[in-house]
């Protein structure tokens, strides 16, 4: 089949029979019906749609020697730094049209299989690994236009760093049994965004301390699976006007934690399991964190740009644009853009060919970014909010332009050179993007996007080669010892 | 009657006919059981009952000469720092029973009108005052424990400075006639918290650059006043469930546009008009600040102490009171209480006698109180967030925990010593106070409570008595010229 | 004799065979005329003076009954809060003689060594414990006017958690042999400030992680003891020009490492030894650290008047006190100044009386102080090289207004309302103290007064009482388990 | 001649009898062996002789068709991306030399000088304009590898942005008469690093509000020009010892006040005068600003990577590299170098052809660099100073190693794989870098060379393209009026 239109892509879904718990019911019907999800659905609809879009076509697809369909774009395997301006391009598509508000657009899980697929060969010949499932996964993805979620976040009792975290009854989700058919996993995990709402969810751990054998597995099994249940948060879309929520009522994306109840895994499905060493090497060894902190960067740097958009838009709404406080806070957009924007370039200029073939983005630049952005956008997040200030307050609805008080609002929120309506949308827009359950949401979610920032720090600084600036330092004081 | 009890405020408020619009329809029935305002008018009637609880009724109230009913110790004018020390008490009363959460609990507008009272003699003898009007208004709220409005930004079509904002049309309300039965208003007021389910409305003006004298003007009307309208802004009411949303469904306090359609303020309303002097002298000079500060910065501090039992509630459940950035910063909002509560302090210690005779707050410690706040209190919220971490992104329902997934929800979300119920209870807690609609307008709401921040900063540097300290450098400079 | 003449403290000091090393040679001759220390010690004469002068010699001496002559107010053990005041003024002349620069007046040492007296009951009885020999100091101490340096910082090969600090030669100063005579000391300590420039040094250890025994001691020897040996760091005396250099040449305290080659330190001397228990019960329950922090508050609230008359002067000269971002700048060191002194209230307002009858100031508000001042000093610092700006750079000296080149000078740097003569003397004031070897040794010293910054949140977070405000917010959710 | 030797050099500025005042005496002798003087001038000595070093002398130097000698790379005038290339590697080999420490290495001037000769021809045909001279100056200071000084900062009796500078007499340097010869100038230039010790000085102004046409002239003359005086600030250097002051025996560049007694500069060395607009077009439309930020930006990457080993040295020196805190401050720093170094591969990757043919680098990304890194260079700073803790404060000299107490210096101050000399030498880096006079001045040098940080802020804001972000917020909102 190939890169998948909008409709094949809700029918699909709406065909599969996953168990969907919210606020204390099991979802029926139509999942592309139900009002916490629809939006985001249709959504990813106009996504797909976009793949057969003659305008943007041959930008989202590639051929593939001897298949007739054009392939999704993010399946591409580059060996080219054309190659990955190409990614980047496609990505930069899908961002621009979510504005980068959805986390989770397929590109993401579809460029972390195509990194599973292409540095696969590290788990030859190893101890209960399985690289020709990933492979196997990879070409069906493909050929099918699969969508994926992720969990990563395991249930924690605990968080005091002298807690092992074992315990009797699983609670974190590990591998129960292995049987003929393959290995049955109980217990569970804390956060899929998406979860339930694609085709299939891809289940691995980041190495951490005390990583407990029960716990090295990586495997992708179907959302409607036996067993498999996704326990929904409640929903942040405010409503279905997209005047009054302009972004919720399209990109809330739903979390939920996912439990195993005894689920088996075929074995065909699993990639690994129970060698704690091929767990950490396929992490830290592959190219998945390459690509997929440079389809993050790609989508926060369209992200920031939307994000001045608005500020501009706020500034010169409310005709600001003169204080000096405010060009201060404008200036601090821009020089987080521009930032991201010279670290993602970077990435791809020093980008290099990996031991397999595939040209992998520079790690050093998109790990920067990614240490700076968590701590950038919630202050972007604020800057808009200082620049509403008690305008962000008190907004009018939909409704209320369309009542009699309509001439009042007209009258009293006019803006210099806009009208109340139109000045409305926009604080409307400033208070769904910084100040609803959406856009808190979206704050916490960028500041944790890779993790706890603070190991994130110590991360950069470990793996960051400091060797040669302390060399030139100890010859330049002609030290003794080094 | 004196202090009032809950049941009597809400036959009150009851019986008013108060024109308030809301999401485009007019608000019809009893007040008190529309969904958007029940909560805090119940929680209101929670607090005028603490008057009659014997347990506070002897801190609540004071009795005054020739009367037989005690009167709401908000309105008692202080002589002495016991007096001061008393009033604190009782604000302590009712901000702790809302935990600091509603900014417009009644003693606010008690204590502004008390100020007033006691300051009216600023007004004596000068055109187009009338002090009495101001002593009579005092005294019937007193007798009847009124409840009050307060309206206190103007609508700006354009922010920048050199806009001199005249317009032909009235936009920001203004007298557009005087005639022998009163004032004619006309125009808009663009945020009233809790404007409408008050029994009167306060209108008066800070003074500003290109100060209108047809906006120079005060006075009180009731809200079911002809021609004046309410128009709200969308509730932040998430649900009535104390479960899931245990501030908004208690503390939402509804904000407001006020319309004046051609509104006539009889003269014996009024307290000024047309008079600009008189009107920067009145709120400069009298005891306003120093009684309005004296409360925000009471209800402050009792708010802060909240925010620090949740974040360190928070810490012991999740049990991360080892690590060194947690210590680091719950000793930040350490630092803030005690800050606040040291000003607060001082304020008392340092009170004086002004010219009529009232014991007023030292403003310059109430005034540094105000100028932090608006920056430590999102601060405060950040920090909370950055302890509940990925935990504060996927929390159950009520009805989830009334549901089959139950066990599974007690099983993979209990807590190092808590049950998952007071773990999820915890967490929506921490998150209705920090991410929820009502959690960021309390953040705006404080950020901006006493005006654009850079302001505040700028009258602090100009009010604050520098010339000794500049004095002390000179002399030990020997310079020449000073 | 009481409290001492300035001429009294020079000619005892002169007298003593201390052995100093200054830039690799033994210090000779009187020390109060070595370029070195001249500055400062002729600073302490004036101090010492102030005690005599008729001005102050009531604020600043106290009568002990039985004496004739009058005592040094600082050795004064408080009993009231009346008491508390006393010190306070007392401490506040001394510290604005010198503006705060003086970090080791003489008032530091002696309430230390007040404490020392007033809670010497807790070693009463225990096992190589001396009491009496503090309360003999004590009473040695005010008759004669002693002056004190004390060490604080040992040597540290190694800063990692995981080493325990003992090695085989001890580094640390250490107890190797006790005789007859008393303890055998040898070993160092890394900073004594001014050591080598009092009468005597006091010793005494912060209990730590892995307390030696042969460490837990205390005592105080003469300077001029066989074997003690103070090596002195480079002088930060500019030069003695009072134009060039206002506070180097005054107030440069030096800094020195102390030796110790076996030092007997005779029994009478001895406080107590080889008592771990005791050494941490002595530091944690005496009164130390509140008047500590008392004294160090007092002279940092003085400092920081003196970096606002700084600040403001600056301004004025270059007359830019309309720019916004100037006017918060100084209304941070505003904030920062109202801050400090509202904590030092609120310590003296809450101070109790102790179990040995003394008024002690409360722990909490100077704790909180002493937190934040580390981190306000080197702002204020930054603040006033950011009004300076470019001016802060290249400035003339008290030589070039002596010379041909006085004229151009004349022209060329004059200000609004000031000659260059008194705007040169103003800049290399402000460079004085913020950018100079002087400054910013000031710098590092207030950052780290109370010792690691890191450590003082983490000990205020511990100590600080938050049970109250956790049983409300418990209460408040209805928790089971609290 | 062409590329010039170190001896050249020096013998040159000997024979120059420039007017320069060091501390109220006018200085006599030969320049390079005045201590104030003499680190510096050997310094760039050694600079020049790296064109001549057959290691370097490729990388560093050029050749001219039709001319023998080889030509000082800084000179090169480059037309691809290739020459901008050559450009940073030529400026690294200098930065790397001196560790970035030298702000005015030849090759700023030189870059200037070559970025005014390509664009040169926007002065063609306008009044008072000579662009031949500039072309004559650059082909001289080609061949002969002048050296030159700038001074860019005018005297401001009164910095309020009300006052308009004018004054009859003159105080900023202005013509005060034209004559057959050439321009009289008259007045003064507040800062000119290097003034006096190079071979010319280059003047021209900043264009700025209330531009007096008496200032807008651009002009070089030799230092020893009759009626031209420089006058020093103090020196910074701390001594010639290398161990005590390992930077500023090398690196202090001095700064001085320029005098002009009535100069005459002849017209064939005035490039423009009394044209405004010339003026003003020639600052913002030639290259001046692109190859100047692009000099600057790459001495920034090699002072920062000195910075980070400086650090990182400290950290293993002291054995503090598992603490989280020391590991976050570190990563700051290579935040801050991977994002400089980002910025400046970007602004040569989207560098552009300009109109005259000659290859720009793109200056957003530039100027991005330009107002980050004045705040991160103080940042930097204080990572070192809260690194070093109290081991800042009290180092031992060189002196101290040569004396009898050797040994116990060697003794107390080893570090863990560290002799206690080789710890010392580093401290007395760090403590160079941070907080001696030299390191201060630094400081205030790099946070002020771009000029005031506010208005760096504020023209980022202004030359910005924020429109395509703009329209796309408004198309997603379908605003009517934009």
């Amino acid at each position: 089949m190939g890169a998948m239109t909008g409709e094949a892509f809700i029918n699909r879904l709406n065909q599969r029979k996953t168990e969907i718990w919210f606020n204390g019911n099991k979802v029926e019907g139509k999942i592309s019906e139900h009002p916490a999800f629809k939006g985001l659905i249709h959504t990813k609809e106009s996504l797909y749609d976009l793949q057969h879009d003659p305008t943007f076509n041959e930008d989202m697809t590639f051929s593939l020697p001897g298949k007739k369909e054009r392939i999704g774009l993010s399946y591409l395997q580059p060996k080219t730094k054309d190659d990955l301006k190409r990614r980047r391009k496609m990505m930069e598509h899908w961002a621009r049209h979510t504005h980068g508000m959805m986390g989770r657009s397929p590109d993401y899980m579809n460029s972390a299989l195509m990194s599973f697929a292409s540095s696969a060969a590290i788990l030859k010949d190893r101890e209960n690994c399985f690289p020709e499932h990933i492979q196997a996964l990879y070409e069906r993805a493909m050929n099918e236009d699969l969508s994926f979620a992720h969990s990563f976040i395991t249930p924690q009792v605990n968080r005091s760093q002298i807690n092992m975290g074992f315990s009797e009854e699983p609670i974190s989700a590990k591998v129960v049994e292995k049987n003929e058919k393959g290995l049955v996993i109980k217990g569970a995990r804390l956060l899929a965004t998406q979860g339930g709402i694609t085709d299939e969810i891809l289940v691995f751990s980041a190495p951490r301390l005390f990583f407990d054998p029960d716990q090295a597995f990586a495997f992708s099994i179907p959302s409607d699976t036996e067993g498999l249940k996704f326990i929904c948060r409640e929903s942040f879309v405010g409503s279905e006007s997209l005047f009054n929520h302009p972004l919720s009522a399209r990109y809330e994306e739903m979390d939920s934690i996912v439990v195993f109840d005894n689920v088996l895994v075929p074995w065909e499905r699993v990639f690994y399991y129970d060698n704690v060493d091929a767990a950490i090497d396929f992490l830290n060894k592959s190219s998945f964190y390459s690509f997929a902190y440079h389809q993050v960067i790609i989508r926060q740097v369209v992200k920031t740009e939307f994000i001045l958009g608005v500020a501009e838009l706020l500034v010169a709404t409310i005709n600001v644009s003169e204080y000096q406080h405010i060009q201060e806070k404008l200036s601090e957009i821009i020089i987080g853009l521009e930032t991201m924007k010279a670290l993602l370039d970077k990435s791809e200029a020093d980008a290099e060919i990996d031991e397999w073939g595939y040209m992998r983005p520079s790690i050093i630049p998109l790990q920067v970014a990614g240490t700076i952005f968590p701590k950038m956008y919630p202050r972007f997040c604020e800057i808009i909010q200082l620049i509403g200030a008690s305008g962000m307050v008190s907004l009018p609805t939909e409704k209320d332009f369309e009542s009699p008080i309509r001439q009042d609002l007209e009258k009293y929120l006019q803006a210099t050179n806009k009208t109340a309506e139109d000045r409305v949308k926009l604080f409307r827009l400033a208070w769904d993007l910084t100040m609803s359950p959406f856009g808190t949401r979206q704050i916490q979610y960028e500041r944790y996007f890779f993790g706890d920032p603070i190991r994130l720090s110590s991360n950069l600084y470990k793996a960051y080669p400091k060797q040669l600036s302390v060399d030139r330092v100890s010859q330049f004081l002609h030290l003794k010892n080094d």
